[in-house]
């Protein structure tokens, strides 16, 4: 067989499985968007059927065939290629060497290990969560191990989100974040302005949810979102899902905290507008596929506050904001409104964060996370380490665990190494966009005017286009001419927030 | 093996065809209700694969063997583990003895035919539209070939859709329906009071989405939808999916044709009503299926017609509706409103027609396909052959092949031996309400109060819960005593519409 004969068989293979995996995704958006609580158990049944049809195309015997064939053949391959096999090996081995009652084992562990963790938040008891998690530890160990990742299970743990990404390089990376932003938290947090900037976030009151709607849709458009390739909905979280021409997004409304729904979306568009931007011919391979979950939060985190909270966007925004909302915004002076949009304060909450604290509780978590799986904490003493680093890297403690410890659900099923995505992904965003502003300085003019058309261009063809041919730090490196650095994100930071609360 | 091991065996797989097969009706839901334009292409390639996976399970060859061994015990077996046996049969032959090019070669004449229906549709051109026709009808013939009914092709395609079903029944059903309905429409639609009724619905103008909805949310719910185990969206055509814990209701608003949204949703609440009725523990099997499409039609007719036409329902429901729309409903005196609730007019199109005069349109429908099976009718002299039946049966006739044989998309992707049902189900409706009052005879009075409790408890136990033990016409003999007769049709619209359009 030629290459491009077994490079054609590999591409209908994976893009079988892709849209298997496609109806899984819109399963999941309907349960949490439309499902009606009598259909739980039916849609239950309903992923597990698919998970093994799924799983049967996934592990199909010609996929081994063909990618050994073709790494046989790697000299001859291009670039592109090389990424095709290169990614569709990673999820056929995962789809393979996982021993299925090891699979099964795993998934009952993970809903014993949800509804354990709901219990334990809800009674504040964290003995009764600590067997789950060392039991969802030796999980995760054991699966690095069937993956040839024995010696470096948190390696593996951050690599399934973000390929190619290790631990060193994250700590190494947060280290430098912490030096520069742990100061600066105290120096905003403390500012007269912050105060200011809180009242003002708590007079935005009121705002029916038909006019919430109705402007949030209009932004998101303006932004590039192209409604005639997804929709957006409300679900109790917000998430964004599917693909290519079908894209859906959801939010949620609080008539008392308007600006909540606004940014969510914009956040959420920013991962739409990426899965937007994947060239739809190439779906189910690395060309048509994302470049991790970093990458992902950059477009999200990018959106919503290098572009969101701008000055630029806001003197286009604010007129129609206050058109949609002329009485609930009349006693708001300008300066106000944008102090509201700014506003940060330190909680114990990750949830609840701004987007300068928030980087915080994801260094807390990937030390702890670490410290886990080398073994240098056990999880007994997980409480007393989430609140001595809480104090240091916010100033605050919690008064018992269900505000620390047992905050997230993430760990509940096992899934570790996925917080760093959120941090990495603000310091790709706050990257990419200074190399934007350098090859358009005049971008919030732009803004102003209404128009996001080039920076949305240039991430569509630099970011987007790309798919997954590289990594996020390979792709970074590409695009700004520089290696990942946190330096960007604490410009950032530094100059809206430290410009803006001096004043 | 014995024969409970080879039933579970069975059951096992059935149950996981049919979990898929739901998997497929909710992307079909999603797709009239919630799919963005850009995702035509991917659901159409998410439909393929789940058809694949669906038929790769539906014609596992267990299944044969498990069928084979069973139906060599077929003596030892219970009632209702033959009812199971039969079922999965028929499914299972219609699987696995289709060759896969034929199944192929079909669904593509099928998308060319609707488009090539469209077209001629829009162009009036029947000339266009009859190869595609005749193409249809020697796929037909094909199929019911591979299935061992080559012999009776249209007893196959109305098999199809109710099981055992025959065309010399449905014949002798029809002739004697059409003896009586065809007098009896011609006296209600030339009485002083049709033309009454019609100005009266004509007045119903102006009334706004929001109150409907809430009206018929409130109709549909004190009927006996369990809206936890279901839901109501918005369709550009009304129709009801899915099943058990988790059934979708679509319908549309017309702000100045009140009624229609709400006798559609009415009528799907009947098929959504079955649906919500049948044994969940027992879906996927003969047990916990509808028995049939006529029987299916019969209960969104009896619910839309028997009882939200009758007086009973609008003593207790017509204080609301004004309730909800004080200012559209002050000027209409009440027995003017229940006239605009049973107006009654002929029309050439059968999806605009009343209750009354629909049932010609099937009869008269069904009368050339049955023509078109045997050859007595040739697919060029069709548009000749629906004048004539439409003058003799309606009294009208179509200024153009457009609103007559052009009007239905059904025959266009084969879709023969359907039409039937709609009239079946109307007589099985009927039949059924009269046992009703005869064990009930104060069901009105039950309606007046806004209790609809007895009926449904009596059809859950009597049609709901009974799955498909029986077909249509053995379950309509056990519940009432009697073989299915259109008299209890004709009685009803006579009583209805006789006394209200003499007063």
């Amino acid at each position: 067989m030629t290459n491009d004969a077994a490079l054609a068989g590999l591409t209908a293979l994976l893009k079988r499985a892709h849209v298997l995996a496609t109806v899984g995704e819109l399963l999941g958006w309907d349960e949490q968007v439309n499902l009606p609580p009598g259909g739980a158990d039916q849609r239950a049944a309903q992923q597990a059927a698919l998970a093994e049809a799924q799983h049967a195309a996934g592990s199909d015997p010609r996929l081994g065939e063909l990618l050994g064939a073709l790494e046989g053949q790697r000299e001859k391959l291009t670039t592109d290629q090389r990424a095709i096999v290169a990614n569709a090996r990673r999820d056929y081995d995962r789809a393979t060497r996982l021993p299925a009652d090891f699979v099964q084992a795993k998934a009952a562990q993970g809903s014993r290990g949800y509804h354990a963790w709901a219990r334990a938040k809800a009674a504040d008891d964290f003995a009764g969560y600590a067997p789950v998690l060392e039991k969802n530890l030796e999980f995760a160990k054991r699966e690095a191990g069937y993956l040839g990742r024995g010696g470096a299970p948190y390696d593996y743990m951050l690599d399934r989100h973000d390929p190619g990404l290790t631990a060193a390089t994250v700590e190494r990376l947060f280290d430098e974040l912490k030096r520069d932003l742990v100061p600066l938290v105290r120096e905003i947090a403390g500012s007269a302005t912050a105060g200011r900037a809180r009242e003002a976030a708590a007079k935005l009151k009121g705002f029916p949810v038909a006019g919430q709607r109705e402007f949030l849709r209009e932004v998101t458009s303006k932004i590039g979102f192209d409604y005639t390739r997804g929709r957006i909905d409300v679900s109790l979280h917000p998430f964004c899902s599917g693909t290519g021409g079908d894209v859906r997004m959801t939010t949620r409304f609080n008539e008392d905290a308007p600006l909540d729904a606004l940014f969510s979306s914009i956040h959420e568009t920013g991962h739409g507008l990426y899965e937007q931007g994947l060239p739809v011919e190439h779906l189910g391979t690395a060309l048509g596929i994302h470049a991790g979950m970093a990458m992902h939060e950059s477009q999200s985190r990018l959106w919503e506050n290098q572009v969101a909270r701008s000055r630029g966007f806001w003197r286009f925004f604010e007129p129609r904001f206050r058109g949609v909302f002329p009485a609930q915004t009349a006693a708001i002076p300008s300066d106000e409104l944008y102090l509201a949009i700014n506003a940060v304060e330190p909680t114990l909450i990750r949830v609840e964060a701004d987007e300068v604290t928030y980087n915080l509780h994801i260094v807390l978590r990937f030390e702890l996370e670490k410290k886990l799986f080398s073994g240098e904490l056990a999880v007994r003493d997980l409480p007393a380490a989430w609140r001595a680093a809480s104090r240091d890297l916010l100033g605050l403690e919690a008064p018992n665990d269900r505000e620390g410890v047992l905050q997230d659900v993430h760990w509940s099923d096992g899934s570790f190494g996925y917080f760093p995505s959120y941090c990495l992904g603000n310091m790709l965003g706050a990257q990419l966009w200074y190399r934007a502003l350098e090859l358009r300085p005049g971008l919030e003019d732009d803004f102003a005017r209404g128009d996001f058309s080039w920076l949305l261009g240039w991430l569509r063809e630099n970011v987007h286009a790309q798919g997954r041919r590289f990594s996020a730090l390979e792709l970074i490196q590409r695009v700004t001419g520089a290696e990942l650095s946190p330096r960007h994100l604490v410009r950032y930071l530094r100059e809206r927030y430290g410009t803006l609360y001096r004043a």
